[in-house]
């Protein structure tokens, strides 16, 4: 076998094993039994193990080795680039410590359910604390350059540290806050839903499928089912799965979730598929991964000319709704609000959240912030920058997934995907011409090949700053985002 | 590390690759979009071909060697011997034929679905040609000492050959064709559903939860779902899945479903927790797997007893049915009447049908039957031996999904559960005493414990006619199962 074949071959085998770990975590949160965590905890430890095996056999890594060496194609060098960085990581870390970890996730995820559904922070601290010291270990073996928090920003999206981000967040801060609180002092008045009023789970879902199929999601090569915390998981060719959740008393907070997750689902459908099992066949990053999932649950979901394309699908589900117009819609749609929970956050306030987690985790792992502190940290967070008090920690530190999977350094790549959204839909609107119109016709295909062609088809051969500057003419940059909300908001609000 | 401790880390290993197709087979039939077979296959397949090598790997050979010459415990004996008959057999099948014949399953499974639903066995013809196909290779690779499709028997229930099932299928034919013709005689009239009624889905999935849970089966370890076909899938510890199908106009259809599918998995649940992952903690045979539900879905669920305590369940979730009391339910539950769907015969015609599914198998692989014949071959015998003619193949050979699946030789295991659960039930009963006072009082945990002890506990530590022998202290046979049908349907139709 020559190099190439060996090398690919060995490649395909490492992604079918992550494949296999993606479908068993889309199994675990939504039909896995409760007593079958143990099992699951251990086969995912397992895998992963097989996998680092695999990943680490020095005979791999001198094919690496070999083949920098060579003159080839973009697509295989951008292949042979991420493996030599994923195999110098990987040698890092110690098989044992590789299965420890995942493990101890499965058993902190469910956990992290139980204290969730009860509200109880201390049924999860101990999982939580679990999980910081294994990531401090794993920022240890790992090599730390700058501060630790880096190590774990740059996994999830290559580059960026907190000398990046502090800037970032101050500048978005400074004009955001200014905006927010014009936008508390404004008259207009958002209707409400009435409070008697229900909106049942089946009509939910079958509204929500009806946007999903509008979007392009081909529910041919997926599905939509229920969990905790909504997520897409692209797991194979042909075959996406995202999630959503239901509350009867609140059907725009299903619809976001999913127009947010089949964005996401969106671009896992966009790969491109010969290079799958390949890290070039992939996703780009988080942050454009969030690109996606952003663009269509705000840019195109909030707007009235969605609502106009919507309002008849939405009536047929719920012919008891109040008389809404587009318009009415839009503004229940753009509410912004300071609040608790960060996945139903407006736009405006969302990156604050951001911050918040952002805040914690770099006390956490570079000012050895004690998680026992977490919860009254957090709240008094939410304090000073929202203005509101609390009320328990399901509301708060309790929320999000992420920390009970390990994923510290997360968070921010949400606000990049806020970023690159608004900068990707002032390109598109440049070459596609007026967005509204495109939106309000119903016909959503030119926004979705747009993202095809610039975005999807592209997966990992460039790095996300490269493949932003690609499609947009202009390296990443938080202008765009904040003259979107200022110019959106200013028109809603009558600022 | 020792020989014994290498040697049940390598069996465990191929056992979570085993225990990673089994939950994939499981998603495919229930929740894998269509798109997504293409890649299902591929991923079968490399998984079988990663078993495949890790089982065929030479020093595996010589370390089960080594160990045959060691004093070990039974259980550990047992799972060396197994391993013994695992290892040569795979080392006869080249990796790429098993990834061919995975891949060719996958294939096959989806065409199946297709001409079964669109009734077109064209469509499903090529791919059962290449399971025929494959599996003649698969017995030359094997090797065959008597006749070829005695390899194939041998396969789903060791030991057994044609000269095995000719006379037993006789014997029972003999019996059973002269028991058929009084029932037909008989001027006992069963109650039929009325027409017009309709029996709601979810009502359905109600009552039938209920009895599953009644019988013990564990939804905190475990899940029932949908799929074309019930089958039951013990994934792994904690997480047994069952599934069963819906007929709005039947209810009955749905809850012996439900009561086989969880007498599986009341066997999977109870198997013995500490030898997960080797042979001897999986179930002994397909044979024994059936005496499980076959045991519950009959011997107890079709019963006037059964009915008894089922009855206020039924009336909860369908309030507008007749006014049955529980002998006419009983009755119902038992008609006997030669028909197409063997999932849905009587006692006394569900061997028969076994009978016509083994003789063509017979006549495929010891008399060269061709795969364009089979459905001519199948409705002369339905016409010869139940006096009905097939309306169509969905209703005729297209209507199991074993052979879909390449699997020749399983058919006859099912009939062999039939002869053990009634040997089993005539042992159970000297032990507790009446069976139905048991049934009738809703307790029925001192069935199931029995069932624990004498069978699920043992996992495979024995042979399956060891382990019939060990629980009744008699070696398996066929009188016990004849005298209960005669007995039972004598009373029922007043012969």
């Amino acid at each position: 076998m020559g190099d190439k074949v060996e090398f690919t071959s060995r490649v395909n085998d490492l992604y079918k094993f992550s494949a296999i770990q993606g479908h068993l975590g889309w199994d675990q949160e939504t039909m896995m039994p409760a007593k079958g965590a143990k099992a699951r905890g251990d086969i995912l430890a397992w895998l992963a193990a097989q996998r680092h095996s695999k990943l680490t056999d020095s005979e791999f890594g001198e094919l690496i080795t070999r083949l920098e060496g060579q003159e080839s194609d973009d697509y295989f060098t951008a292949n042979v680039r991420e493996m030599r960085r994923k195999y110098d990581e990987a040698v890092k870390l110690p098989v044992e410590f590789v299965s420890e970890f995942t493990k101890a996730r499965s058993q902190a995820l469910i956990a992290w359910q139980e204290a969730r559904k009860d509200n109880d922070f201390a049924k999860f601290s101990p999982h939580l604390q679990k999980m910081v010291d294994l990531t401090r270990k794993r920022i240890e073996y790992l090599g730390c350059e700058y501060t630790p928090y880096d190590v774990l920003l740059d996994e999830y999206e290559i580059g960026m540290t907190v000398n990046d981000y502090d800037p970032l967040f101050a500048g978005l801060k400074e004009r955001l806050v200014p905006l927010l609180n014009k936008i508390m002092a404004s008259d207009v008045v958002i209707p409400k839903l009435p409070a008697e009023m229900s909106f049942p789970v089946d009509a939910q879902e079958q509204f929500c499928q009806k946007v999903s199929h509008a979007m392009g999601f081909d529910f041919g090569a997926g599905r939509m089912d229920r969990s905790t915390h909504p997520f897409c998981a692209g797991i194979w060719p042909g075959d996406t799965r995202f999630t959503t959740r239901f509350d009867e008393k609140d059907p725009f907070s299903c619809l976001y979730a999913v127009m947010h997750e089949s964005g996401h689902g969106l671009y896992e459908q966009g790969l491109p598929a010969d290079y799958n099992y390949s890290p070039v066949g992939m996703a780009v990053s988080l942050g454009v991964h969030e690109s996606q999932s952003r663009f269509w649950e705000n840019q195109i979901g909030r707007t009235a000319s969605f609502w106009k394309v919507a309002m008849p699908w939405f009536k047929e589900q719920f012919p008891d709704c109040p008389d809404w117009d587009s318009e009415t819609l839009d503004l229940i749609a753009n509410e912004v609000k300071p609040d608790f929970i960060r996945v139903e956050a407006d736009e405006i306030t969302y990156n604050l959240h951001i911050m918040v987690r952002y805040e914690i985790e770099k006390m956490i792992f570079n000012d050895g912030l004690k998680v026992e502190d977490i919860p009254s940290t957090w709240n008094t967070m939410m304090e000073e920058w929202f203005g509101i008090i609390v009320p328990d920690d399901s509301m708060g530190c309790l929320q999000d997934i992420h920390w009970s999977m390990g994923a510290f350094g997360y968070f921010p790549t949400y606000t990049l995907g806020n970023l690159y959204a608004a900068q990707l839909l002032q390109t598109m609107a440049s070459q596609l011409g007026d967005i509204d119109q495109i939106i309000s016709s119903g016909d959503w295909s030119p926004m979705l090949d747009w993202m095809r062609t610039n975005v999807h088809d592209k997966g990992s051969v460039m790095s996300p700053a490269e493949l932003i500057e690609a499609a947009t003419g202009s390296a990443p940059s938080p202008e765009p985002f904040l003259r979107y909300v200022e110019e959106k908001y200013s028109k809603l609000y009558k600022l």
